[in-house]
Parts: C-alpha cells; sequence; structure tokens
C-alpha cells in the first residue's frame, strides 16, 4: 500500500465509539471518512465533532453495510455491542476494508474462527484494540520479564474489578449493550484488559498456548441491591434476575505449565483494579499494593524465628528504572489523551501496520483465542465448572511460529514484534 | 467433668510439637503429663524443657500407643507429620483422650469420616488447632463481617503464600515430613490457616456448606532450582522431580452462592501472606496493600471521566475500631508468645473445652471438612481440574445446626460460640 493517508470509517458511536474517534483525530495518517450509527442523533453528534475539528464533513450511515460499500473507505474501526463486533468485522473484511476492533468477549467459538478464516482468506489487515497492552504499567513489566527479572513465569492474575453498576443498569437509557448481557449470560464477559498483555507475556501463539479452562461463578446480588437503593421496587428491573455471578473466577493452564487466573467483578461496590500478579522462579509483582520482591534484588532480612525474610519493595522505582522505550519517547513527544494516553498508541499501531503494510502486533489470533476466553467460561460455569479446551485457533502452527527480532521501537512505526 | 487441671500428653515433638508444648507450658489449666516423639534426641531435650521450666519431670515415649495406654493422661496434642495427624487423633479417641490436632490437609476422604464418626461414637472432645482462627486481624474482620460491614458475603479469598523452600528440601536433614509430600502429591497441601476463617465467616456446617471445587496446579521449578543455586547439581535431590506444583489454584463453590478461591504457594521466592479477600454487596479488605473500601463509609469522590470514585481506605483504624472483644482483654492481660499470641488462645479454648465440658469452637466437621480440601484438590488436579463434590461430614444436619446466642468473651473461658 503506497496511500500515505488512510480514510477510515468508525462504525458504532456510543461512548466508546466517540472517544475512539476523537483519539484518531490525533493520528496524523488517519482520515475519518466515514461514520455509522442507526441512532440518528448519536450519528448527528459524532459527524458535528469532526467538522468542527476537522472542517472536513464525513459521510453518515444508518446501516454500516452501506458505509462498507464505500470505495474510498480503507479501513474501519468497529466499536458496536460485544455481540456485533464479529460479524461486522468480517463483513468489513469481507467488502475489502482493513478492521480495528474494538474489546469485547466472543459469544461463540465459531465466530472466532470465522474470524480467523475470513482474514487469512481476505489477506485484510485484522487488529484488536486492546489498548492496555500499551499501557505504561504493563509494557515496563513486560520489558522487565523479557529481561528475565521474574526469572521462568509460574503463575500470571489479572481481573477486571470495579463497580459498574449504574452503567450496567441503566443500559436502556442510555443505550449501552452490557445490560443485556447481564441479565442473561453467566461468565468471564470481558476478559481482554488482563488477558491480553497476560497473553503477550506467555508468547501464547508463538510456542505457547492456553490448553484448557474452568470457571465459577458466584451468586448474584449486586446488581439487584443496587436498584433498590437506587431506583426503588417499582423500577422495571427490580424484579429481574440478572443470571451473571457477581464474581466470576477463571483458571486457564498453558501448554507449558503456567497458570492464569482470571477475576471478572464489576457489579459490587469497590474501587477500580486490573487484579494483576506475575510470578516466577526469581519474583513477583502484585498490582493490589504496587509491591514486587525480586530474589537477589530486594531486600532479604536475616531470618528470625516467624519473620519474614523477604520484604517488599514499592514497584514504583522499577517502573521508573524499566520504563518501556516506546513510553520513553511518548512522553518526551506529549502524551495525548485517551485513557492515559493507550487509546493513541493502539490506533497509531492500527493505522501505521496498513500504511506500512506489516502484520498487527495484536492480530487475529490473538484477538481469536482472547476473546473465546468469554464463551468458553459460561459454558464451564453453565456445566458447574468443568474444564473446558481452548481451541488451537493456529492449527498448529503456535508450535514454531517464528519470533521476531525486536526493533527499535520509534513512535514513529508501527511495531509487530512489539509483544515478542 | 470436674477436674480443674487436666493432664496433657504432647505427641510429635519437632519444631511445630516443641513451640505448643512451650505455650501449653503458659496455660494454667494444663499439666504436661507426657511426651511422645520416636527420635530420643528430641524427645531428650523436650523432657529438659519441661523440667527447667516446671520444675516436674514428664512421661516420656517413643511410642504413641504406649503413652496413650498411661490412664492419667486426658488429653493429647497430636503435632506430628500431616499423613499421621489422623490416625493418632482417632487412637487417642479410642484410647478415651481428648484430641487437639495440629492442622494439616487430609490424605483421604475416608480417614476425615473415621474422624468424625469415632468422635461422634467415642464423645471425646475434638478441636483442630486452628490458630489463624484466633489472630487479632482475622477476629476483628470477622467481628465487621457479623455486624454486616461487608454486606452479603459473596466472594471471599486466601493463600497459604511463601518461601519454603529450604526447609522443604532439607527435610531429610531436620526430619521435617513436608519433603516427602511435595515430592509425591499435587494439591492444595495445607489450606487450613486460610479456609479455616472463610469457613467460619461463611457459617460453613451451619446453614451453609462448602459443594464442590476445581483445582489446577502450575508446573513446578522452584524447588529444583534452589536446589542446583545452593545445594548444586551433586545434591541427592538434584534430579529428582517434584511433583508439587508451584502454586495451586482452587475454586471451593458454597451452598448458598458464595465462592471461596484458595491459593496454596511456598516454593517460589516472595514474602509472606494469606493472601486474604473478603468481598460482599457492601465492601471488599484485601490483606495485600492492606486495604477496605466500604460503601457509605469509605470516601467515594464524584465522578469524572474515567477517574475510580472509590477510594481504598487503609485496614489500619478498622482493625483497632473492630477488633475483637476476646483481643481487646487479651492485650490488657498480656499477649503471649507464638505466632504473635494466637498459640496460646487456641490452645487455651482446647485446655477450657474439656474441663467446662462444652462443644469446642472448631469442632470435628469443620476439621473434616477443611482438611479435605486438599485431597478434593488433589483428585481434581490429577483428573485435569474436574470438579468434584465435596462431603457433608455433618451428614445433612448442617441445614439446621443451631447457631448458639454468642456469649459475652472472656479470656477465662472457651467460647464455644465464637465463630457463630
Amino acid at each position: 500500500m503506497t496511500k500515505e493517508i488512510i480514510n477510515i470509517g468508525v462504525i458504532g458511536l456510543g461512548i466508546r465509539g466517540r472517544f475512539l474517534m476523537n483519539t484518531l483525530l490525533e493520528i496524523d495518517n488517519a482520515n475519518i471518512f466515514a461514520l455509522c450509527d442507526p441512532i440518528g442523533e448519536r450519528l448527528e453528534q459524532a459527524a458535528t465533532d469532526v467538522v468542527s475539528k476537522t472542517g472536513k464533513k464525513p459521510l453518515i450511515f444508518a446501516d454500516f453495510n452501506e458505509l462498507l460499500s464505500v470505495k474510498e473507505i480503507d479501513a474501519v474501526l468497529v466499536c458496536t455491542t460485544w455481540i456485533t463486533h464479529c460479524k461486522i468485522a468480517i463483513a468489513a473484511m469481507k467488502a475489502g476494508k482493513h478492521v480495528g476492533m474494538e474489546v469485547g468477549g466472543a459469544a461463540s467459538i465459531e465466530e472466532c474462527w470465522q474470524l480467523v478464516r475470513v482474514t487469512e482468506e481476505t489477506g485484510k489487515k485484522f487488529m484488536l484494540l486492546e489498548n492496555c497492552c500499551y499501557a505504561d504499567n504493563e509494557l515496563a513489566l513486560f520489558n522487565m520479564e523479557r529481561k528475565g527479572l521474574f526469572g521462568e513465569l509460574i503463575h500470571l492474575q489479572g481481573g477486571y474489578e470495579h463497580d459498574l453498576r449504574e452503567e450496567i443498569v441503566l443500559g436502556k437509557e442510555n443505550k449501552h449493550g452490557r445490560l443485556y448481557n447481564f441479565l442473561n449470560r453467566n461468565g468471564d464477559l470481558y476478559p481482554t484488559h488482563q488477558l491480553g498483555p497476560i497473553a503477550k507475556m506467555l508468547r501464547i501463539n508463538r510456542g505457547n498456548r492456553f490448553l484448557m479452562l474452568t470457571s465459577m461463578a458466584s451468586k448474584s446480588r449486586g446488581l439487584h441491591e443496587w436498584i433498590l437503593e437506587n431506583k426503588g421496587k417499582d423500577y422495571y428491573l427490580a424484579n429481574k434476575t440478572f443470571e451473571q455471578g457477581d464474581i466470576v473466577t477463571t483458571m486457564i493452564k498453558c501448554a507449558h505449565g503456567e497458570t492464569v487466573l482470571l477475576l471478572h467483578g464489576v457489579s459490587l461496590p469497590r474501587p477500580y483494579s486490573r487484579d494483576g500478579r506475575i510470578q516466577g522462579t526469581k519474583g513477583i509483582w502484585l498490582e493490589d499494593g504496587n509491591t514486587i520482591y525480586l530474589h537477589g534484588i530486594s531486600p532479604y532480612n536475616i531470618q528470625t524465628c516467624h519473620e519474614d525474610p523477604h520484604q517488599w519493595e514499592n514497584f514504583d522505582n522499577y517502573r521508573k528504572t524499566y520504563r518501556h522505550p516506546l513510553w520513553l519517547e511518548y512522553e518526551k513527544k506529549g502524551i495525548k489523551e485517551g485513557h492515559g494516553g493507550i487509546d493513541y498508541l493502539v490506533l497509531s499501531a492500527f493505522a501505521d501496520c496498513i500504511i506500512k503494510d506489516i502484520e498487527p502486533p495484536i492480530d487475529v489470533y490473538d484477538t481469536a483465542v482472547w476473546m473465546s476466553i468469554t464463551c468458553l467460561s459460561e459454558q464451564s460455569v453453565a456445566m458447574g465448572s468443568m474444564p473446558v479446551p481452548v481451541p488451537d485457533f493456529t492449527s498448529g502452527s503456535w508450535i514454531n511460529r517464528p519470533e521476531l527480532k525486536p526493533s527499535k521501537y520509534s513512535l514513529d512505526e508501527v511495531h509487530e514484534d512489539l509483544f515478542i
């Protein structure tokens, strides 16, 4: 591809779509060519935004198929409800568009396979816009792990845990799709923010893979209690049963014996945490408490009876010392808005991989397996925590898929090998 | 029983047995009448200790059966290796002795049943000496939970996680039984320190019960690496395979829909933690980080875009405010040595429940189900994380087992209702 600037269509203009659309305005080589949302009001507001910031009026569509038929569009961002991500992405690639897809979980294994096959058949670029993979903290930890500071990886942990009760319950008013998922489903509905960085660290799909998992869901109380407290017993959802358990726990086993523990809990009052833990033969990092212990580096006092000689250290200094080169440069050039700057990085990588015709750093195999955890956890919960196998979406190529040689990181280019 | 002072035989004089024996010397109504250990040196040293502190020479035995035949002995403490706890406890009750048993996991479900049946048949007092149930922190949290501060319980978590590599590897030299467990078994080998307080909080066996669990073990690397680093490749264990995974994760489902997450990891370098988490509909406490958030109490800032309004608080003030009455009194009277004072409390309760002829606060049904988690987790790991049912050792009586009315707590008497 020789184009210097790519024309992008943004499909889905809810809170997240608007957010990404605005971040896209910061990307030099991206041009917002068209917008799409079935809700007219959203569409008009978003178009007005673009005009006021760029002076150019984008095309607008209520139907994504119409947007996909516009020849000038090179790529689309899919920012719709969770259960429509895959089908729109698939239609877009079939229509010859590259796809940047927002995160979410899969509803079926089959839609993950279709995503993989259509990407392979069309040769279009497909990238999951998993912004947390680009986070300052996550990349510093990734950097530390690749330098061997944790030793051999043994156990990793992550969660998506905060209080989304109001956002979920007001789904109908706010036209947000989460509500219907919580009413009807029961599993780890949103695994990728924590699982993405974990999977990259574990080299999943490049010499390692997720073998199987088992999930357990707690009872469901949080949303119902919130409704009674804030909306009263006559609210239209007050007598509805939310099938989604307040806390869903998932254990995943990897081909090389590592274990991954995931927690999902967004319907109880609590501060935000991704509940991170990285543990290897040489040390451990914990997000909660912001602490780290590294063998041979962290303080180890001479042992007295029943006093622990191992001393936690605050992680802040390590974060500074091992900051990823990409972030060092990013800070110098000025960090953009959007979840602490990570939206810019992930969108920038997406645009770049189209322009330079290279593999996306978060590809369709990553996407398929990360998203599949949602429906697999639903299956396991439904069957009383039975273990279920995780499909190998590379059909065996994970065994000897090449590890690219890491490049010199620069903000001016995408890094297909960023997570290698 | 009308005796004011009970004669106790201590069986097993390894590190833990010596420790408890010394704590027993602090208990006014307990008299160390006999000691037992097959290792002569240990036995002599322990006896010398008792003589030097009390002026009275205890009887000494190499064979526990001989000790059990001594008529004057009212009760025994069983502090032997994990896999001999139950058989000695059973023999002791059959010989007419009350039993205080050290913690550990069960090797079979059948030995748990036998423990239950023999206790029922003999009518002897049986108590698990789970000291962590008596910890200052745990009792303060218990107090808070019973006052409703966490709302309805949803998800509890606990771990046994520290660096025991040296202790395990040097098992043969130090005559410690752990080594053989780590060479041969794979499961949550030591669940009760964290599970005891959790089970009490969840009213297990009194209106609630553990239904089933599933466990997953990581690969095993920590002990082998420690040996190579500290003992060299010619050490007799350098080529041995340790079957025990470095991290074993277990999920337990309760009858009322609560989930319990347990972690076991003692073969990697890290500071000590019991990895506690209590989460209900009104709040959450985390041991790591020493933080708490309580709905309507902890700070909640007005929400700005993507800033979390929920603010963690340090737990220290809550620990002071909600300190358990037992500990308030204990501090006034002077806290005894032994794991921060908890060994004294648990032994004191054991002695008291014999003297006053009341039910032990940690009874044989508690013991059986807590210990059973070990062999059940081994079964689940062996079967690829298959869910396995947890037996109901009360044979149905958990459904309407009476909740005793809490008494006014005092150090001078045992509290059979302490954990109600």
